[in-house]
């Protein structure tokens, strides 16, 4: 397993290895990058998050956390992340302390996120963590003495993200091995495709890398999961791949990432997905987005049953029961 | 009963038409529109929300919604409405997932309304909705799978504040039919009059409109109320009407209506209730008020028995709960 | 007993005067100044809080107040405040209505600080009111017929903070009577030492004042304390008096306060406490600061065990916890 290293001089921080396939292994463990998770851990991530499916299908809610506080610290504005977890929490029992708006608190008063880290650790049994900083999450636990998730950190990582993702795979096609998976759109600057591609890596999958030129997925994941051995294939068109492909995850191509918006112009069409598009897809696959979309999947593809994107929202919320009562040692 | 309609095509809504008489009927169900609502149904929410007043006053809460979770949803702020709902849903139990800030969020990247509600759904039972564009409410209708409860969107409706309303007058003076209402203030844009009115022409009551010319009762719900029978008179000035009114319902009048400050200056006088102003009214009436308000009723009549508009804000609590508790299925 | 005196005309107000000894005193009681406390009231709360600690240590929360409702009504903003006081309420079992953004709400419309207070008194149990204007919570508690508690008004009172400050020099060094208690940086400006310095005054301990001249203690509070017989002294620099101190209570010393910058630049060094300050002081001794620190305590120092700050923000949450418990009549 790839084990997440903290970046400075604490002899022993007890958050962050997983690895031990004991139950109870990620119990007081912080959740901060998906390098933390070797196949095992995932299997048991989502056996526990197949568990609260089941168990919100059949009751709603149920008092496994009950009497938990959970932190939910945002520094930039994510309400679906917040929500998600909120709702997990609340699903299970616990409570919420929302800080949505750091700015104006203590730290736009120029609080250190350690600071106030260690300050709301007294209040709570765990923190979410949004932050635009990338390394922001490994800085937070690198003081804290309760589990911290991280949220997003930036351009660095965003784990529960890339672990819904999988869990969507998994719940919808039922396995991973084996399966052809498309990556359309910005591969460069989507944080979100390049976790899931890390996490893929441990499966036995191709690859389809279609975006414009200057969107590429960058190099050294291209390299990194070659040295793993993943079949990887770049194109420029969907149509190309789209005929076998098992799971089309489809991304935004933003206008501001065009130094020519005559560019933009020009590449903008290939990259939104219709009904007519599906026409040259499987029966059995499915389309992915990480929301919110705005115009890359046309709403008319809402109907098309394999649509997974809002399902995929309800997967994360399973996923993140799962990692709230892990990590509190309830699961 | 008239039977609010969506505006376009779903064959079939399984959430708004009432007016079913058995337990149950309210189950799944969103609420829109006062026009949902025959006199039994509001006999029915009254019943419920009598029995939710019971129970606050003898246990303070209990866990009839436990487990479930509410999102309330806020494009735009509303403090009052958003606390008693978020108070509504806490005193049965349940959980609430808060989104007041709807700019700083997912939306303010362009999201759809219809997208954040199909998200929102996927983590929360229910979905209280205040939006600054008419029609909101029904958009969201339109896509959602989970019960929707429009607490405002822009210039059309605010149902539960209607309901609310009613209920008051019902608690306070035991019965409707025989009433005599007094509007006072700004007839002409305030949405809580106007909501009203159409829920008192289930009634047999009389009406009396008090406003400057320019802010009269807009004539097309004079209309609608003359054609269920509505006895309606406008007046200039509040004496010619007080002595027979039973309730005075005052709105408030903004300086920003007149394009001539010196009219609003003319005008706004005879429309602040003071203590001297009551001494021309019944013993048994009651004044009440949406709140805010900013001068045009005294503090110095908050101390006069028949100042109802705080005992309305306690009013609105037990409508909503026992608004949550139908549509979720466990009233 | 100093009993707080509400400022205007309501014959009896219910909130206010402490000083009972009986089990029962607080409920229904306002926290609005620490002038309310004579001993036996802070050692009463404080042994509620020591209960507190001992039951969150042993099961993390209960259900003590369970179904009651508090609503957080803050005007300008404070996380660490803010969320204390939630997770406080939240580990009794209780639920909070968060209103953190006052300037968005209705009061924007211009509504009144006792028109808000009487509508959150319809949903909530009791309110805890952070105001910018000294007097606010006095104000509130006029027409409140719930508890208010005090989190802070102006350059007023936060008696909350006062009694965890003093909370945790009595749990950390286990008496009071008998320590010399040294308060180190903007002795002007800085309410938290003003009220802590009135609750030290119920004490026989000596206390050091250390601060740039024009930064001192204000006279009517030196005034205070010399009539109840404090031993006090002043100073220029910490080292004259580090050697005694059983207790250093640090504040910042903004740049702001000074008219001429090389004069800040001049006195800044002289109040920052690092490792090698803290080579001169006793052995058990503490340190403890309100935080949110901006410097003047450097991250060294915080693993050292007289370190307190961190500490001092848990104990806080207990002493919040008591508080609630108490005005709601649950201890």
């Amino acid at each position: 397993m790839a084990v997440y290293r903290p970046p400075a001089g604490r002899v022993s921080n007890p958050h962050v290895p997983l690895g031990d396939r004991r139950d109870g292994a990620f119990y007081g463990k912080s959740i901060i990058s998906v390098r933390q998770f070797a196949r095992p851990d995932l299997e048991h991530v989502f056996g526990v998050a197949r568990e609260m499916r089941e168990m919100v299908s059949r009751i709603g809610s149920f008092d496994l956390l009950k009497g938990k506080i959970l932190a939910n610290l945002f520094y930039e504005p994510s309400t679906r992340t917040a929500s998600s977890f909120t709702a997990a929490m609340e699903r299970l029992g616990g409570s919420v302390i929302a800080i949505n708006e750091v700015r104006y608190s203590s730290v736009s008063k120029g609080e250190s996120l350690p600071d106030t880290i260690r300050t709301l650790e007294c209040y709570a049994d765990a923190i979410v963590l949004r932050h635009p900083q990338a390394g922001a999450a490994a800085q937070a636990v690198e003081v804290a003495s309760k589990p911290i998730i991280n949220a997003g950190d930036g351009v660095g990582e965003h784990p529960t993200q890339a672990l819904l993702d999988l869990f969507t795979i998994v719940s919808e096609l039922e396995h991973v091995d084996g399966l052809t998976i498309t990556m359309l759109g910005d591969l460069k600057f989507g944080r979100t495709v390049h976790s899931l591609a890390k996490l893929l890596s441990l499966y036995n999958v191709r690859l389809n890398y279609v975006s414009p030129e200057i969107l590429r997925m960058p190099r050294e994941i291209v390299q990194e999961l070659d040295a793993h051995g993943v079949h990887q294939a770049e194109h420029d068109r969907l149509d190309d791949v789209l005929g076998e492909t098992d799971v089309l995850y489809v991304t935004r191509v933003q206008k501001e990432r065009f130094e020519d918006p005559a560019e933009y112009e020009g590449v903008r069409g290939c990259y939104v997905i219709s009904p007519e598009t599906l026409l040259g897809a499987k029966d059995r696959m499915i389309v992915m987005h990480p929301l919110p979309r705005v115009g890359e999947i046309t709403m008319a593809v809402d109907a098309d049953p394999r649509a997974a994107y809002f399902r995929q929202m309800e997967y994360g919320m399973f996923v993140r029961m799962a990692l709230l009562a892990l990590v509190l040692g309830k699961a």
